[in-house]
């Protein structure tokens, strides 16, 4: 039996990058769209309870849904695929996903979910800025699709892929990461409106990184495709002895 | 000084839990609200990126915003407040937050932004059914805010907090806990609209939790305050050497 692979993203059904990677990883399996009707970046891990949720076919292979990445994890895994998955693929995300960042990314949310189910689930990110070229990070994505498939990932671990925004011959190889931790980002925009009171506007500004080895963010902007394994259990068990030894109660 | 305590919540300001945690916290230092004006459950760690935010003072120390969690800890520390808060509670949720589920929480997430600021941060959460009575919750936020003041917490961690559905007296005590598994959910109800068309609706359900000692999930169920230490690295770095050994490129 071919492999199934779920195809999802946060920036909408019609985004250029799903497409792309929709595209890919046709040629390892049976691959299946199943990606928010809408732009949904930013909604980090966010699950529609609220309202009931429409599913739309829009061809074959794929299927649009009114609700977060997420949502579309779920309602495919459990409502639209005849089986669960072997694969699922996120992205790919115009814009980098790295460190502390990755905690507020649909892209890599839509990986999280994935994992939850047992699902290999990678994300998949290509960074600089706009316009993205996705055709070097979609050859990047099938690559990597295909070493998931073939060598399987530890357990209850996603990968998130970030992928240099350069051309195929420029790119330096894959490094196995860690998550950076970003230290400082001047972005809040203050600005007014039309009746002349203040607002703030999150985004943009210059980030600056933690030093360290190793770091998802260090290896993109060296040249390296960055594959850092993310895990489920969010639990600092060096942290529970901590508080066993020092706090007294 | 007094300490400067940060008070959040994803329920919104006019929440009565916030209102609890805020009294509580009152008598250990200066207090001030910053939360969403309406409710943000399940958003997660979703920043405001696609517009400007408004800041309403509703009170002396009580501000609401038009935005997430994460929006109001982050226009907080960096314009609201005088100086970086000491501690920072967010709370308290009507409903657990326990294993997997953290991952959706707005509660969890706000605590999440809080300790990427370098602010010490708990999450506080009350579990069984509506009605909810915070009275005893308070209690216990109190008790455990000032513990964290006395105490700290171990670098770049939260402390996700639940606690049991209790009267006082019967609560059995403290545990540290480390993150459940969410093993399965039964949990998406098939509707239809006035057109027909089939919808799905998620939430309810059954859940199960994994095996396993010393879970948040278990704690609580059997009488105990659970105190998980969250870490903001997720990293599963056994899974980088699984990587470099298994993978052959």
């Amino acid at each position: 039996m071919k492999p199934l692979i779920l195809v999802t993203n946060d920036d909408g059904v019609y985004a250029p990058g799903i497409r792309m990677l929709f595209d890919a990883v046709q040629t390892l399996g049976e691959a299946v769209i199943v990606a928010p009707e809408r732009d949904n970046s930013a909604v980090s891990h966010a699950l529609t309870m609220s309202r009931p949720l429409r599913v739309q076919q829009i061809d074959t292979h794929i299927f649009a849904i009114d609700g977060t990445p997420t949502d579309c994890v779920t309602i495919a895994t459990r409502k639209i695929l005849a089986r669960r998955p072997d694969l699922l693929v996120s992205g790919i995300n115009p814009g980098p996903n790295l460190g502390d960042d990755i905690s507020y990314s649909g892209t890599v949310s839509a990986a999280i979910e994935g994992t939850m189910y047992g699902i290999p689930s990678l994300a998949f990110s290509l960074g600089g800025p706009p316009p993205h070229d996705f055709e070097v990070a979609a050859a990047v994505a099938w690559k990597l699709a295909s070493l998931a498939l073939a060598w399987s990932l530890p357990p209850d671990t996603l990968l998130n892929i970030n992928i240099p925004p350069l051309a195929a011959g420029a790119i330096r190889g894959i490094r196995f990461t860690r998550q950076g931790r970003r230290m400082y980002q001047d972005s809040i925009l203050e600005t007014f409106d039309p009746w002349g009171r203040k607002h703030y506007w999150i985004g943009g500004g210059t980030v600056r990184w933690s030093e360290g080895d190793n770091t998802d963010d260090q290896a993109v902007s060296k040249g390296y495709i960055s594959v850092t394994p993310i895990q489920l259990d969010l639990t600092n068990h060096n942290g529970l002895s901590y508080l066993e030894r020092n706090w007294k109660m």
